[in-house]
């Protein structure tokens, strides 16, 4: 059984925004060597999150900020009278950090339509990172 | 330490409905051997999801579409423009399609009332799959 | 490989809230002796979950229990006519009950502030249990 254990890196350029890193992760399982097994993604930061969503309509990113939004507006929790970032924290508790994804034939077996996208949900930032942690023959 | 992989099929009847596939997740584990480890799960097409859920009263997978469907109306989103779809992918992205379940004593370690459900939000679809990826002793 | 499994047993106070379960976990990573890999937690019980947050500001936890109970209100569900918690069943389903977080260094790889909650839905009850599954070298 390999371990293989990296780091994805990013910025992020506006305050909101779903970030396709499905080629850095294609990447990653490829460098490990596995062909058969599993890749745990993991964003660190408590105002961002994976979600894995379609990939051909760059639409549906802003489509997912603006419905949490909609959902989760800013400015009406008790978190932000502290730090003005409720809603940041709220949404990225919702869509989650975690995302484990099936490798097979050496590649993430995604299906047609999905990638991976990093949420930032309290941007810009200068440095996001992934912890990619991949097991398998 | 063991590794097993496969992958469950199902049709979906509905346009959104949850389908529970706890006995075939079951199935799987006990062909893979493992006693100890985990499974992990995951619903393949940008339109589909896992959920944990009761399992007693079928009633709850109606609730959570209900649910779901009120938050995330149809009709409303960029997507809709392209492919009519938008709610979908949202629900989807926001579910989520990989669940991560504990194996002890060679079976799923949910409790009582806890089954797996895969979410189908833009059926009826003749074939989804979930990738079974299995890890353990 | 190693292989690692253990149960967090923890009693909730109130009927919703969540609960801080980092040092529980930190400690089961420590026993595991696993220096590199990932550690599954998963919630037993079909209401609740598990939720990486903000770990700094408490208000947060209320903020995340009022933010669900506004989008998804108590009472209005069919399953309501049997059991009086569908909507503890649907906000542990749509914020789940498995998270996969990487170990580095024989730690969760953690960012500064996110911690791991468990999420009480329908308590208070005296024993809640979620299991550990660690994988690594």
């Amino acid at each position: 059984m390999l371990l293989f254990t990296d780091v994805i890196t990013l910025s992020t350029e506006r305050e909101r925004a779903l970030v396709d890193v499905t080629l850095e992760a294609q990447r990653m399982v490829r460098r490990s060597g596995v062909r058969e097994g599993m890749c745990a993604l993991y964003a660190h930061g408590a105002t961002a999150a994976l979600m894995i969503q379609e990939n051909d309509d760059p639409n549906i990113g802003e489509d997912v900020v603006d419905c949490l939004d909609g959902l989760i507006p800013n400015g009406v929790w008790r978190h932000d009278r502290i730090d003005g970032n409720g809603a940041s924290h709220i949404q990225a508790g919702i869509v989650g950090p975690s995302e484990t994804i099936p490798i097979r034939d050496g590649k993430l077996d995604l299906s047609t339509w999905q990638n991976v996208f990093f949420c930032e949900f309290d941007g810009p930032r200068r440095r996001r990172t992934i912890a990619v942690t991949i097991l398998g023959n």
